[in-house]
């Protein structure tokens, strides 16, 4: 398949105008009559990220039907839970950064970064409780739960580093395709009450969620430092074990495997980790791994054909590619 | 108004073996496949408090009517997010132990605490939502914002060390009485439709919420530390203004006052605080908050009128006195 890689402002022109209006609401959804709450608030709203899972919200609404206001508190539920656990997880690793801005905990400290996480999660459920958008709740809840029985299933095992294909999926599924396709679902199910429709599109969501989060895993491995943001092999040094490595493991000769993990378990620097990374390339860890992140994509892609063609339908095409040749 | 203090065991006696049956609903809520979390959701098990939550949620149920399912629910529901706020709060404190145990963030680090807390946030919401209960959702949702903006509220206030009588009640009612007028209103509602008798139960929580917190405020600086199990004075230390000191900084000379304030500002130690407590005392702080605690005491019994007599109501009644009268 041939394959352009579209912008994200392109991907997201179809509902640019819904995405402006849900800024407002979403601004004005986590307003508080306690000034610190309301500050800090306003603060969340200025590091505003990609929207990714508006975007998602919108596009699956315009592809299944007539967005509406519903799709809006959809979307800001998910925005809004995405954003406490975001806070939640720049306490748990001491980030400093979030966005290009200092993170909260570093302008107020982690005890108002905890109680700012859970402020979030109670407004966004509120947000949707006003409203009676019980479904949403359902989908919503089941996805915060699953992030963190992911998040804890990969520390786990980044203790014991024992772990197979099968429970990385089953761990990026929990942390990563979860919400993903929690955004296409709660799109859907804001202009149809189609179950067919629904199923379709929360696995899109789920597949483009697996796709998303190993080509995430590749690119810590194989971008460079000055793209990523970030050193390059991060997993590695922390002790996770993400899939080309996993691969790389089962198919190499059991003791060089184990002189790997062995290096892990100690504790890679620098120089060891690019030699970890050139054990997994010649044990074709990265070209499985993309194979793998390309299935997951056709899957997504495959999702979409029952839909007839749009402008909303393309975008969500062109966002599988876009997952897919990211480089960063 | 003559009054014996009854036990906690005997206030509770009404309810005893539905708290039993409760205690394994509880726990079997809280399972997970993932090994790591189901461990620690059995360690959170055993860190069990008094169950405070639970006794009013099923003692309300029963004055009002017939415990059911969903009298459960209820309060597995309250628990769960109690519990989940409590392990947030020791992240945010440090805190090494509770309830005569090891912290979760002192035994598995801060990470998995904060993870560990949103788990249970998010269990706690599918407990109510499998069986679409609604309204229970409602009611403790509010109750989970509002006391993310108490705490944030009181953290803000003692920064400015500029707070009165009414931001005070603002304060401990979104903080404590939330969640306590929440599960007496939950107990209420799951077995009556009548909206008089649900009001009445959630004011009888409030109220007995304010009294509850005044006097755990006033026991701060009047307790033992060998009774209360931590330094008396507390609070002035952490610059947390409490009604004692609020009361005794308006009525004493401005100058004497101004000192005091300076004081708590540039951080009180043991000797400094002592002195405080006789300003307080001086000024007639004591005796004002624990009059307040009284009248706040005596509006809970009046909710309570119309409810005709029954082991479960003088429960309620001996909760109040409970509440009143404990030492620690």
């Amino acid at each position: 398949m041939t394959s352009s890689l579209r912008s994200l402002d392109h991907i997201k022109s179809p509902v640019a105008s819904e995405l402006d209006s849900f800024a407002a609401f979403f601004k004005q959804s986590m307003r508080s009559n306690v000034k610190l709450v309301d500050t800090v608030a306003r603060y969340v709203v200025k590091q505003k990220g990609k929207r990714i899972r508006p975007i998602l919200v919108f596009l699956a609404a315009r592809t299944c039907g007539t967005i509406n206001e519903s799709t809006y508190r959809g979307a800001t539920l998910v925005e809004i839970l995405h954003t406490a656990t975001l806070v939640h997880d720049d306490v748990v690793d001491d980030a400093e950064t979030r966005r290009g801005l200092a993170s909260i905990n570093a302008v107020w400290k982690n005890k108002i970064a905890v109680l700012m996480g859970d402020y979030l999660l109670s407004t966004g459920l509120m947000v949707a409780l006003r409203h009676d958008d019980f479904f949403f709740l359902k989908v919503t809840s089941d996805a915060v739960r699953r992030m963190a029985e992911g998040e804890i299933l990969q520390i786990q095992k980044s203790k014991e580093l024992d772990i197979d294909e099968d429970t990385y999926l089953k761990i990026i599924s929990n942390k990563t395709a979860s919400l993903l396709s929690t955004c296409t679902e709660i799109g859907a199910a804001s202009v149809t009450e189609d179950a067919a429709t629904r199923t379709s599109m929360k696995e899109f969501g789920q597949n483009l969620g697996m796709a998303f989060q190993i080509r995430d895993d590749l690119l810590d491995l194989t971008s460079r430092s000055s793209i990523l943001g970030k050193p390059v092999g991060g997993d590695i040094k922390e002790k996770k074990l993400t899939l080309p490595l996993i691969h790389a493991l089962k198919t190499a000769p059991a003791k060089e495997a184990k002189a790997v993990v062995k290096l892990i378990k100690k504790g890679a620097e620098k120089k060891e980790i690019t030699e970890i990374v050139a054990f997994i390339e010649r044990y074709e860890g990265l070209s499985y791994s993309a194979r793998r992140a390309r299935e997951y994509a056709e899957q997504a892609r495959q999702c979409l054909a029952p839909f007839p063609p749009s402008d909303a339908k393309q975008s969500l095409l062109d966002f599988v590619e876009f997952v897919i040749l990211r480089d960063k």
